[in-house]
């Protein structure tokens, strides 16, 4: 199993349009097209679905080693408005690649690369759980 | 308009099944079951899904003055997993209800009690933008 | 050893002033005078200096049962400026005693009461290394 | 007066021994020598000697536009230790020049280049305070 195909699992991020296109040691790229349905009240891409994109990434990017690896707490800082019909990409590199505990920061961008947001993550590896990946 | 009934225009939150079920001044509720479409890779409820319940209570509490207010920052802490069949529920408290940069708190708990997450955010008042609330 | 006489080699702690007042499973409570030395080039207390008294709190709270915990990660809110003559007081309550990555939550007042600031913090056990503590 | 002249005024800084080195538009660097008196408990260095460097930097680097400009809220997650007799420097970059809530990244790294903790934080512009910097 592939680190995307064992994403596939993660039912929240399907029935968000979340999805992974990139992924490597360390690192994960993630998209979503912010739609009718991501909006919020005041009419633009509602925090929890850029939280959710970023947090695909995040996690594919921390799990890619093979040793599941939870998250303990993470950030968001929002910085521009996501609006319907753009594409948001969120790119996650592993800053820290820790046996216990990774630090993983994501950068949020539009098709024209301006920053939407900033995420950061501490995780923890269970050393005991091995993914099956290829 | 009440507030539940600005947050109405939420898609997001209404997509995932996340609801408002008490408000006040500086103060709110809302809660969520679990349901399959809510679980990661893992089998436990994704992270993206608790964060947006909690993201849900605290704007309808760092708004509940009147005045648009939108989030800069947020943090999630997990404390323990979420599964399928449990009722969530969010509750914020606005700690600081600053003119500028409020500061509010939101906790997660399961039906029995149990501590989920926790959740903390600042934010930035549009002071010329006000909400037409009752 | 005690927790208190523990922290007294925190070098760093006893340079600014910070001291531990009182401590317990999972708690801690200490203070700390703002005098000329801790002030910013704004003339209040100086960021650092708040989160240096709220971190000294939180580790005797986290290291409180005895094992070694480093801290991951912190966030500190400011929320009131701390001035020049004024006692500030840190109050740590583990929220999370778990076995590998605690979480603590600590809450900054004043002589009156005020808030000044909150913190969390998220740490990490190490299993192998036990604290000679009373 | 320069941005760094400002700075001289932070006692709190001048007190721990963090000395601005390198300021722009947006930008700052700063560093300290990790000496007997900021050592923790444990022999390291303590997390607010690391935390007082990087937002001393940060702050220089949000109030490089002449105005006013508070912390609202920070987030350090320690990476590696920093020992006695280490060299360690803070970079600060302003990711956001908001008009109102500017956000800003510090890494903190010792003299081979090691990432020793990563410092983020988002602050509020007093528009009406201007800093009367040449």
């Amino acid at each position: 199993m592939t680190i995307k195909e064992f994403f596939k699992r993660d039912r929240f991020a399907v029935l968000i349009g979340a999805e992974l296109i990139e992924t490597g040691e360390g690192y994960a790229k993630a998209r979503m097209l912010v739609e009718e349905r991501h909006l919020n009240g005041g009419d633009i891409c509602q925090g929890g679905a850029l939280f959710t994109l970023a947090d695909l990434a995040y996690a594919a990017a921390v799990n890619s080693h093979g040793t599941l690896t939870f998250s303990i707490t993470s950030n968001i800082t929002y910085v521009r408005s996501a609006r319907k019909g753009e594409w948001i990409y969120a790119e996650a590199k592993e800053v820290v690649n820790h046996h216990s505990v990774p630090f993983c920061e994501v950068r949020l961008t539009n098709e024209v690369g301006d920053l939407i947001a900033t995420f950061t993550g501490s995780a923890y590896r269970k050393k005991n759980i091995q993914l099956d990946l290829d």
